[in-house]
């Protein structure tokens, strides 16, 4: 067996190889022939889907509703936030033509230079200008406020570095997309929806995340505030896991969508935005899994419990066959995935590895001796215990199981993020420490030449104000000026 | 409330411009600033989603696995299969360039030449080329096979002439894909997933098809076999709503996919792809909906019943609340959604127009003499009958009527549809006849010349051999050349 679970590189050798491997080798996903763009296998999509689910009904209890808006996007709209084009990557794809033709030798296409497009058009990399120059059309009244759409949606930035789910030129997300008719209700909804992202990395993801506003210089481009969840990964570094933005009424005022009051007075409306993308599957990996492969949190693991029976004699498989029915059985009334592989074109011994690494969270194991004895072995694959339980009652034992396994590697986790949390005063102190990773917590002067100069210096960057951390004014650790709070810095994916 | 009810174009007046209106007013989509690309509206994305999870489930009990494909296609792919090439609209939109940049005077953005792509991208118009070049990596041998793959995404064919969900440049659809390692197995799939979509067509959609295998000038490019699900909308157009396409070993040839059979040899994999689109959201307006606005099947209906209270003083409002939460709380949980409109801003009578537009399938009403009484008025949009029930059991009444509503509209569907099939014999009475719409089965010589001058004569086309109708060699009717079978001709969205 060994064979078999030494092919994964250790995380120890070589973190970032890890990473590139596992996502291959676990079927998640893999580079197409596209420059930039994954293809997402199945599995990798099975896992995604689960998650776009339970954000998307978690969604819709704050009263979202979907819509879908163009791909394409004409320039000319880019121009319109001035904040947005300046700020915003132009690492676009552009659209020039629509038509291509057969070639001369009749074995291929060329694109027909006579349809060319008068315009430009770009593929959305992301979607505010579209969506409000709609919205526009769509908002006359405080009638006709709030307006909370959302869009699962494909869009395109075009990346020189590109790695698997991480940061790829193509990448699957949800945009919301809101407006209303003060201030404070649009301050409200973007802080509401960092919650429900933080809520849904906790409680589903399993992945503890530091909350907290992002520096001005950190922004979304047109944003007032951005609002961020930031998770820690194993080697120590922060992956920026979902933001949320409050935009005040800058992209009302661009596109001039104009509602009329309460007292019948024309104003702009106040926006936000939200997002998270197939990033999370980034985050999800890298937070849990381990040298032997995947390990996933059960509520977002495709297969929750594996059943493999060993034992080579035909009527010994199928008197496995037979213990197995009822069990698998209950555990689907209970809403549980599982599958049995009896496939007998596989050892046993491939087979547990395989589903190491694709991270099924529990494997049930019966032979014949365990039929005897009533007994099956279950391994839960978090912390690759296993232990003979009986056959009676096993199908409630590992409901419960599953969900300590959820549970367990939430803390596990919570706890090696934690100790990676330090507060430092010293700047010396800090540039050496923050080579081997971790998020410090330090006094910030609020300008954004102390959090350049921290960036050159280290490439470590200002990820967030935290919130729910108790804050004391003190000294900035680089320039010696008074600090209000301080702010969590670490290097970053 | 005559002047809520008579704003549509009455059908009878002009059915074009009836569908066009209704999309619009009932907030079903409209369309956008990028040419012939449309937005979905919140409204109708809740119908559309409906559809994509009740097919989602029927094809996953089939064995498809959902996965992602990149967006972009490299121009030289489309070049690989040359009969799809020859006959694959070439209308695409098509990416040259990666990079914009600010313009020199800084209010706006250009595109950058420096940015050109080597080679130019295409937006997908299907993802045959892209698969199966990915598939070339995933299949070596015939234990790798079958694959099973569908993916849920956006698609570009630059359309001329657009109307919203039956003609658009962008549009949302699902792509199926296999590879199989015999021909007998890829064709099995094939028209299996063709009986998926009558299915769904028939049971969710509540819109009869007729089921067939196209002829050979209506293939799809690079098909040996092209299986389509054909609707009658309510002007007697054909609406061709589904195709499942049988690929033989063509993509797998093309790309270079082969695998090693038991016998060791190796063989190019046997293809199939299906799909459906938003093209669906079509079908189920012009089927169903009448001169008042939508009719929607309630298996589709985002809101399956509402219930308006009227009487105006704030007693018999909350007297009416109170009588109404029990009901409202026993129809969810028969998993029906329901939704209380006490709203005091718009008058009863508005309401009941825009609920009647919106197709929600039943309406309660309650007053203070219902309350008294002991019964609440019913309507039922299908028919727009009213009635008067006692409110105890009101529940498991209107269960009991929602599928009822279920199975007449598709009964009041299918009658007009066998009303509006005809055999005809005769090519003069055929001229003129097809004029007013309906189905004509017609025998056919089979030659691609007889096609072609029906389709120029009359604009009717050959919408496929239909299944399921007793076939009887005979004449053609054209030609007068021996026909060995009936095909149905129509003229077509």
């Amino acid at each position: 067996m060994a064979k078999e679970l030494d092919f994964l590189t250790k995380r120890s050798e070589d973190y970032s190889k890890w990473y590139n491997e596992l996502v291959v080798k676990a079927d998640l996903a893999e580079q197409s022939d596209v420059r930039g763009c994954m293809v997402i296998k199945p599995y990798g999509y099975a896992i995604w889907e689960k998650m776009q689910r339970l954000l998307d009904d978690r969604f819709k209890e704050t009263g979202v509703q979907n819509a879908y808006f163009p791909l394409l996007i004409p320039k000319s709209f880019l121009s319109r936030e001035a904040e947005h084009v300046e700020g915003f990557a132009k690492e676009c794809a552009v659209v020039t033509h629509y038509r291509l033709k057969t070639n001369e030798t009749h074995d291929g296409v060329v694109v027909d230079p006579a349809a060319k497009l008068e315009e430009e058009l770009i593929i959305r990399p992301t979607s505010e200008t579209i969506i409000w120059n709609t919205f526009k059309n769509w908002i006359h009244s405080y009638r006709d406020l709030p307006l909370v759409v959302n869009q699962w949606c494909n869009v395109m930035r075009w990346e020189m570095r590109t790695r698997l789910f991480l940061r790829t030129s193509e990448f699957l997300w949800q945009e919301g997309h809101t407006a209303h008719a003060t201030r404070e209700e649009a301050e409200e909804r973007a802080r509401m929806m960092l919650k429900v992202y933080a809520d849904f990395a906790e409680q589903v993801m399993a992945v503890p995340v530091v909350q907290g506003v992002k520096s001005e210089t950190e922004r979304f481009a047109g944003a007032l505030d951005t609002y961020t969840i930031e998770a820690m990964m194993q080697d120590g570094k922060a992956l920026q896991s979902g933001t949320s933005h409050f935009l005040g009424q800058n992209f009302g005022r661009a596109f001039d969508v104009q509602f009329l009051n309460k007292e019948n007075q024309a104003e702009y409306a106040w926006a936000t935005s939200w997002g998270v993308s197939t990033r999370l599957m980034g985050a999800l990996i890298m937070t849990h899994s381990d040298d032997n492969g995947l390990v996933l949190p059960p509520r977002l693991a495709p297969t929750q419990v594996v059943i493999i029976p060993i034992g080579g004699k035909p009527e010994q498989v199928a008197a496995v066959d037979a213990a197995v029915a009822p069990i698998i059985e209950q555990l689907r009334q209970m809403g549980i995935s599982v599958k049995y592989d009896n496939a007998d074109n596989r050892r046993p011994g491939f087979k547990f590895a395989d589903y190491e690494l694709k991270g099924v969270p529990v494997r049930l194991v019966l032979g014949a001796r365990d039929l005897e004895n009533g007994t099956v072995e279950v391994m839960r694959r978090d912390t690759l215990e296993k232990e003979t339980r009986p056959l009676e009652g096993i199908a409630e034992y590992v409901r419960i199981l599953l969900d300590d396994i959820q549970q367990n590697i939430f803390q596990k986790a919570k706890t090696y993020r934690d100790a990676h949390i330090y507060e430092c005063d010293n700047y010396d102190e800090f540039k050496v420490r923050v080579k081997d990773g971790g998020f410090f917590l330090c006094h910030w002067d609020g300008t954004a030449d102390t959090e350049a100069k921290i960036k050159e210096d280290t490439q470590a960057t200002i990820r967030c104000v935290p919130f729910g951390f108790e804050q004391t004014p003190g000294v900035d650790m680089v320039s010696g000026k008074p600090a209000v709070a301080r702010v969590l810095i670490a290097r970053s994916y």
